[in-house]
């Protein structure tokens, strides 16, 4: 690990080299050893306490004398509780699976050759993200896990945190005598330091980019390394005709109010016309009394007089707000050429008791979750049973929905012959 | 299926766009369905033998009037044996297996929701390739059984066979209900056009660039799509202490001779120091034989006045003629450093007797294809039970070797509840 007050000194080039060197030692290390290195850490987080909670508090000071707004303050804020969750995240992360090494297939060919497939790191990943400094923690836990070296970039408003908590991985990397370029914690604020490592194609094989779409886009435009996108989700309810209607209005309410300004928060319902004179008058009820501002199409205004008109850039908006919009459709083809429209291939549900529509709607919506009589907010690594996840992938190269520590590593062949040649 | 003279014409967004709305229609065509299609498409490629050589008869008389090489005539030149084999290849595409629908995963999670992931089509995909019209032909078969759109640009020289064969698959996609979008094969000649695609991110979600060195850089620099890279094969074969001679003998001459000018063929010979006077003086006899130059270091010319001396740009190069590099080593570790050092990650080969050693090398060499006493020349797709494959990847994002029908797809979720909220 290497944490440098003077790493705007350090090249893009030098680092990036030495992760790569640390990441080919990485990828044959045993698993024992990695979850020695991890259950370490999570001890000493638990063990620093005070001083993780100090550097956060300069932090904080520094934030809220440049005037940072409220909801990043609060992402910012760690406190006791969260640093405890930090390291239980660590210790989960320990008792997860070792991806690296599982074969997935194993086959003798007409040649007499016995070929495997087998998984392997992915070599270094640069990860780039915002203010949350916990998140500093569980990325490294994962990438390390599945034996890849990492570059994080976090916040600057979280330099002090970062600082500490990228510290205690030092120790722990040192402690298990592992390579100290397994971590580059990066503290620069400069975004031309950033755009050499996005330059580091051959030694960096994945970058994450996490936050907000600005950063997203500022990445994906120059980067010359492979993008792993975590583009918003507009997700869609599609309540079809033959439903059962007080499940169906738990489902479509909760989906937006019990975390409003997550990318898995329903973001529009669609429902059937021969369902909606049930459906829609409850709904505007519901969300009127949680305080939920309703955007609906004309029909949807028709039945009360809660909701507002939805602007035409009110679908595929993604509000990440207590507003939701709601529109009618003629019928189960009618929501799917809406969500193929408007949707962004994150998350979408159809509420139905027909298996022939549930079947219809999973074949023609292609977003990376879709979910059947259950709510949005399901898209999520530890809900889906992956244990924990590095973010939700939008695009279908290499990993599409909730990556966990598989979606990190890659396969590759490993042949044996008896002197074969052809 | 649009072949268009005037495709100059056609906007590259309206053409990603019907592409996409092609793709989403393929998505849940049949299986059966598509092998109609593909056995088709084999038969009409019998039937029209004539009409395809002409057309490629004119693609060889203007290219000889620009005077193109003659290593670019042989790849562009079709006769009847290779069409033969281009109808037979889309046959065995038909006999594969239908990755999409493919459960990778089934569980339950303690929520109660049954969790799936199931094998879906990529999309889009854009594939820019040289002179060899019978990748065409190839490409679609892939593309479109693993469910997904294309559009393929192939090099100008093979403009009328393109267009020959093109017309063909339009037939069968016409002939079997299909939609015409499903290719699009584009003619145009301007990297301006190309340049519009490669910006289609909204639409197309892989770009695989196969050919030279120069097109692949192009596309990686301008996409902002996807790419899976096919990049150069630098291949090694390490000769260690304790091997079978003879063997060792064939695989490396083999390795090099059978096909110099393709990626999996061997670059260089590395050979443990303590077997170097074994080896190396009968490496040398053989490949002079074989009219294959060899590059050596000191240690090598020592063994034999055929070798030139190598240029220390000789160690990562790919030669792809008759030419094979050959360093003396001192042992493994050396071996491995050489490697990491100069190889491309395309494929490695070790010649051991000792399966500490092969594990030892297995573990540390991090190529897309490793092979225990096997020739380089093993690492395609037909050879590793692929059954057929559109390029090896050296890039570890999506796919890391020979890339098959599984390769072309990805996995997305599929969760069922019972009106579960959270």
């Amino acid at each position: 690990m290497s944490v440098d007050e003077s790493d705007t000194m350090i090249s893009a080039t030098s680092m990036a080299r030495s992760a790569l060197q640390a990441s080919r030692e990485l990828a044959h290390v045993s698993t024992e050893i990695k979850n020695r290195c991890l259950l370490d850490l999570a001890d000493r987080i638990e063990g620093r306490l005070p001083s993780i909670l100090s550097a956060n508090q300069k932090d904080l000071e520094a934030a809220k004398s440049v005037g940072l707004g409220q909801a990043k303050l609060q992402r910012l804020a760690l406190d006791e509780a969260s640093i405890r969750q930090m390291a239980a995240g660590v210790r989960s992360v320990a008792a997860l699976e070792d991806p690296v090494g599982t074969v997935t297939k194993d086959i003798s060919v007409p040649s007499g050759l016995n070929v495997k497939k087998v998984r392997c790191p992915l070599g270094v990943i640069l990860m780039i993200y915002e203010a949350r400094p916990n998140v500093t923690v569980d990325a490294f836990a994962l990438c390390f896990k599945a034996g890849n070296a990492c570059l994080l970039k976090g916040g600057k408003e979280a330099h002090h945190s970062n600082r500490a908590l990228a510290a205690l991985i030092s120790e722990s990397l040192r402690c298990c005598d592992l390579p100290e370029a397994s971590l580059h914690c990066l503290t620069f604020s400069d975004r031309s330091q950033l755009m050499d490592l996005l330059a580091e194609d051959q030694c960096i094989d994945l970058v994450i980019p996490r936050g907000g779409s600005e950063l997203i886009r500022f990445v994906h435009e120059y980067s010359r390394i492979p993008t792993v996108q975590h583009f918003h989700g507009v997700c869609h309810i599609y309540v079809d005709e033959d439903v059962d209607v007080e499940s169906a209005i738990s489902v479509c309410v909760t989906a937006k109010t019990s975390a409003p300004a997550t990318c898995n928060s329903a973001e529009a319902i669609l429902v059937h016309q021969a369902i909606a004179p049930k459906i829609v008058p409850r709904l505007l009820d519901r969300f009127a009394r949680e305080g939920v501002e309703v955007r609906g199409d004309a029909q949807v205004l028709g039945f009360g007089s809660t909701a507002v008109p939805a602007s035409p850039e009110d679908w595929g908006r993604e509000f990440l707000d207590l507003i939701v919009a709601i529109r009618v459709v003629s019928g189960l083809p009618g929501a799917i050429d809406h969500i193929n429209e408007y949707g962004s291939n994150h998350t979408d549900v159809i509420l139905s008791r027909s298996e022939d529509h549930q079947e219809f709607f999973a074949r023609r919506v292609h977003s990376s979750c879709v979910l059947i009589n259950a709510s949005t907010r399901f898209n999520d690594g530890f809900q889906l049973g992956l244990g924990a996840e590095i973010g939700i992938s939008t695009s279908r190269i290499h990993a599409y929905g909730p990556m966990g520590l598989e979606e990190l590593t890659t396969q590759r062949y490993l042949v044996r012959g008896d002197g074969h040649t052809r």
